[in-house]
C-alpha cells in the first residue's frame, strides 16, 4: 500500500479509510497510543495499538526514535488534543532506535545540547518548526518577485574583487598550504592559484546584482554570503544566505516602498502557510520569557508582533530626525545609553535603534545617513554630507535591512572610490556601468536568517539555519 | 509619470493612453525609430520621434546604449514587426553611451568576446533570452517542490569534511599563506584557522540532505557547489548550481519517477512562460548549426525537442541490459567508440551515453550500475555487485541528473566505507541516521546549467550563468 504524508491524511480527514503512514516514533504509552511525526508537520499522527495481539518482541522495538511503517483505519479520535487517529492493523519496524544511547530522549533538551546534534534536531519539535518556516519564507521571498517581475540572479560565490569592504574575507584557494609558491620580491604568486589571482567568499552579491538590472531591469539574489570576522554573538553566522534585491529606475522612495511591501508580503504568506508551526514556536517563547523578568519579554505574542508587522505601515524618518528624537529621548538625557547621543554624524548602536522602535511602536526606516558611515556607492545627496541609503529597524531584532540609491554619476562615483582608496582598476567593470547608459537605481539587503529569527522567535542565529558555520564551528 | 515595463505594455496594449517607459537603446535609424529595451522581455518598443521638432544636441545623444525616459501615445503600428509603437511626446536622456567606445555594437558579437564583457551581457538579446530563462527554471524548480510538499534545506557551503570525494576541493582559510602556522610535528597548525580545521567548499549537500530527510520526511537543496578540477571544457565549471532532492521512504523506481516528473514539469513550465525568450534561442541555434555539417546539427527545433521531452516517457534499462545494447551497437562493432565497449563493469563514456539517447530516441534512465564505479553511500543490490544508482541521459547533453537509493543499513554502509579507506570517525554524523530509526530513501542531483543548457540551446556552460567561474578566470 502506498503510504500519505500526515500532514494530508489531518488535511483531507478520510475517516473510516484504510491508509499506510511511515515515519519516527515521538511517544509510547501504554504499550497502546504511539504519536507517530513524519517531518510534514508539527502535528503527530496518535496509533492506537492492539498490543494484547502484538508480538512482545515488536512492542519492545516501539522506541523513542524508530522508524516505523503502519496500515490501518483512520476512525475519529476518542482521546483529547487530537480529531484522527489510527487504529492499526499492521505494524512493520522499519528501523530500530536504541532507547539508551538515542540522544533525543522523550524530555526537553536544551538548544545549546541539539546544537551539537544538529544531524538529529530536524526530528525534533522546535527545529521541524523552525525548518518548515524558513522553507516557507524561502519560497515566499522567491514567489513574491517572481510575480512583481523579477529575475532571481546568481551572483558569484568566489569572488576575485575585495573592494566592497562589509567586512572580513574567506581566502578560497588550491595552493599547497605546506608549500606557498613566491614570486621574486617575495611576494604570493597567485598566477599558480586556481583563478591565477588571490580570490575570497562573497560578502555581497549587490555589485554583480547591479550588472544584472543595468540590462534586466529588476533582478534580485538569493545565496550564501560570508564573513570571516570572530564574533560569537547569538546575531552573527560566518556563512549566512542574503537577499539582494536591485532595480533600474528606482528611487530610494521606491526602494522603501519595495522593501516594505515585500516584508509585508513575504511574512504575511508565511503567517497563512504555517499556522501550525508558529502557535507552537509562540507558546515556545511565552514558556521561555517566563523565567525571565517581565521588562526582557516580548511586547506582544508571536502571531500578534507578525500580524502587527503585516497591517501596519513603517514609520520613515530620517536620520537627522532620529538623531533629535534619540537625543531628547530619555535614555540619553538620564544618560542610560551606552553610547550616549552626541555629535550628529555618530553611527547609531543597537540601543538606539531599539529605542525607535519602542519609541514608535512599529518598524522604522531610518534614511539619509552621514555619507561617512556608509559605503562608497551610495548616492550623495545636494547637500553634500548625507548619502540616500536606508535601514529597517524591526522589533527585537533591530537592523533587518539596508539599502540604498545608488551614485549612477561616474564622475561622483570615481571621486568617492578615489577619497576612500579604493582601487578604480579593481571595479572597472562596476565603473562602465555608470559611463554606458547609466540611470538612477536602488536595491537593498537582506540578511535571511535574521528575518527567520524575526518570524520564528528564537533568539540565537545558530538555530535558525540547519548547520551554522562560527568561529570553530564547521561540523557536519 | 509612472512608468511601466514594457511586457506589462506588450500584454495589457492600452492603446491610445499616454505611457512612460524607461530603457536602454538597441538600434536608432532614420533619426526617427529607436527600438528600446527595458530588459523584462525579448521584446522591443518601437519609439516613433517627431524628429524635425526636437533638438539636434538630444537627437545626437540617442545612440546605442544609452538610457532614455520616454513618454507618448501609445498606437496600432504601421510598421511590420511589431503590433505597438509609442508617439513619443516627451525624451529625456537619462545617460549617454558613447558610441565610439560602447562595446557593445549595432552588430553581432561572438559568444568569446561577451564572455570578457560579462559586466554588460545581460543587455544582449542572447543573455538576456539565457538569464530569463534560467530565472524562469530556477522558479519552476521551487514551485514544484513546494507543490509537493517538500522543504527547502540550505545545506552549508563551507565544509569540514571531504569524504564525500566527489572531486578535487578548494580550500577555504583564514591564516596568513605568508606564515603558516605549524605544528611541532610540522603539520599545518588549523587549529590557528577560523574553524580550528581544515575546510573546503563544498562539493555535494546531499549527505546534509538525508540528514534533513531523516526529520522533514522530504527536502531539497538548491545551492552553489564546487570543483577544482582543471578542466577547460565547454560543460564544466568551478562553481555551479546544483538541485538535491532527498526522500525518506523513496526507493529506486520512487526516484526516478520523481527524477522524471520533476524534469518534465520543470522543462513545461518553462515552456509555457518564456515562449519569446525560447523562440528567439531556437532561432539563434538554427542559424548557429547552419555553419555545422549535416550530421552535427541537432535532430529537432529547439521548442520541438523540449515538447518531445515533457510528453515522452523516459526509456528505462539498466546498466546490463545498456551494456549488451552498446556491445552489439554498430559503432562498437566497427571500432568506432574511442572507448570500446569490453567488459561488464566498465564506467561509460559520453560517447555511449549519446549513442543509448540516440538508439531509444527519447531520454533515458541507466540504473543498477557496477558497485566498483559508484560512490559508496549507494545500496548495494542482493546480487552483491551493482548498487541501486540511476543515471538520467538527455539529448545533446548526456548525463544531465545523478542519483541513488541510499545504503540505510548500518553494517554495509560500514563495511563499504571501511574497504574504500573512509574514516567512519569523519563521517560519524551520518552513520547515527542508520543507527537510529533508519529507513529506504533516495534522491539525486541536477546540476543546474546542464538544465539551462538543455533548455537553452546554449553550446557552452560558460553561457548559462552570469559570472562563470574556471580555471584562470574569476573576474566580475
Amino acid at each position: 500500500m502506498n503510504s500519505i504524508s500526515i500532514v494530508q491524511l489531518l488535511s483531507n480527514a478520510p475517516i473510516g479509510e484504510n491508509v499506510c503512514v511511515k515515519g519516527w516514533v515521538r511517544h509510547f504509552r501504554g504499550n497502546r497510543f504511539i504519536a507517530l511525526s513524519d517531518g510534514s508537520t508539527i502535528k503527530t499522527l496518535q496509533i492506537v495499538l492492539d498490543f494484547e495481539n502484538m508480538e512482545e518482541d515488536i512492542l519492545k522495538q516501539i522506541t523513542t526514535g524508530a522508524c516505523l511503517s503502519v496500515e490501518g483505519e483512520l476512525i475519529a479520535s476518542q482521546g483529547k488534543g487530537q480529531a484522527l487517529e489510527l487504529n492499526c492493523t499492521k505494524l512493520e519496524v522499519l528501523g530500530t532506535c536504541d532507547a539508551e544511547s538515542y540522544p533525543l530522549q522523550p524530555k526537553k533538551h536544551s538548544l545549546e545540547f541539539l546544537r551539537e546534534k544538529a544531524h538529529l534536531r530536524p526530528r525534533t519539535n522546535t527545529f521541524g518548526a523552525v525548518l518548515r518556516v524558513r522553507h516557507t519564507l524561502s519560497f515566499a521571498v522567491h514567489q513574491y518577485f517572481n510575480t512583481k517581475g523579477f529575475f532571481n540572479l546568481h551572483t558569484p560565490i568566489i569572488t576575485g574583487s575585495d573592494a566592497e569592504g562589509a567586512g572580513e574575507m574567506f581566502g578560497v584557494s588550491t595552493l599547497n598550504k605546506k608549500d606557498i609558491p613566491l614570486t621574486e620580491n617575495g611576494e604570493i604568486d597567485y598566477s599558480q592559484d586556481f583563478f591565477e589571482k588571490e580570490t575570497n567568499l562573497t560578502v555581497s552579491g549587490q555589485l554583480e546584482a547591479e550588472l544584472g538590472a543595468m540590462g534586466l531591469g529588476k533582478v534580485y539574489t538569493f545565496g550564501p554570503t560570508f564573513r570571516a570576522e570572530n564574533s560569537n554573538t547569538a546575531r552573527h553566522l560566518a556563512e549566512f544566505w542574503m537577499i539582494e534585491p536591485e532595480v533600474a529606475f528606482a528611487d530610494l522612495d521606491d526602494n522603501m516602498d519595495l522593501a516594505e511591501d515585500f516584508m509585508q508580503n513575504v511574512i504575511g504568506y508565511t503567517l497563512k502557510a504555517c499556522k501550525d508551526d508558529l502557535e507552537f514556536l509562540q507558546n515556545r517563547l511565552t514558556d521561555e520569557e517566563k523565567s525571565k523578568p517581565q521588562n526582557e519579554r516580548s511586547d506582544m505574542p508571536l502571531l500578534e508582533k507578525l500580524e502587527f508587522v503585516t497591517s501596519n505601515n513603517f514609520k520613515r524618518l530620517s536620520y537627522t530626525e532620529a538623531f533629535d528624537v534619540l537625543r531628547n529621548s530619555k535614555p540619553n538625557k538620564k544618560k542610560k545609553f551606552q553610547y550616549p547621543i552626541t555629535e550628529w554624524g555618530m553611527d547609531l548602536q543597537s540601543e538606539h535603534e531599539k529605542h525607535l522602535v519602542k519609541h514608535f511602536g512599529c518598524p522604522v526606516i531610518l534614511y539619509d545617513y552621514p555619507a561617512s558611515i556608509k559605503a562608497f556607492y551610495m548616492r550623495l545627496n545636494a547637500d553634500g554630507k548625507t548619502v540616500r541609503a536606508m535601514d529597517i529597524l524591526f522589533p527585537g531584532i533591530g537592523e533587518i535591512v539596508g539599502g540604498s540609491q545608488r551614485e549612477e554619476r561616474h564622475d561622483v562615483l570615481l571621486q568617492k572610490m578615489k577619497d576612500l582608496n579604493i582601487d578604480p582598476e579593481e571595479l572597472w567593470w562596476y565603473l562602465e556601468t555608470r559611463k554606458y547608459g547609466t540611470c538612477v537605481h536602488s536595491g537593498f539587503g537582506l540578511g535571511f536568517e535574521r528575518l527567520v529569527l524575526f518570524v520564528t522567535g528564537m533568539q540565537n542565529i545558530r538555530d535558525v539555519i540547519p548547520f551554522p558555520r562560527t568561529p570553530g564551528n564547521a561540523d557536519f
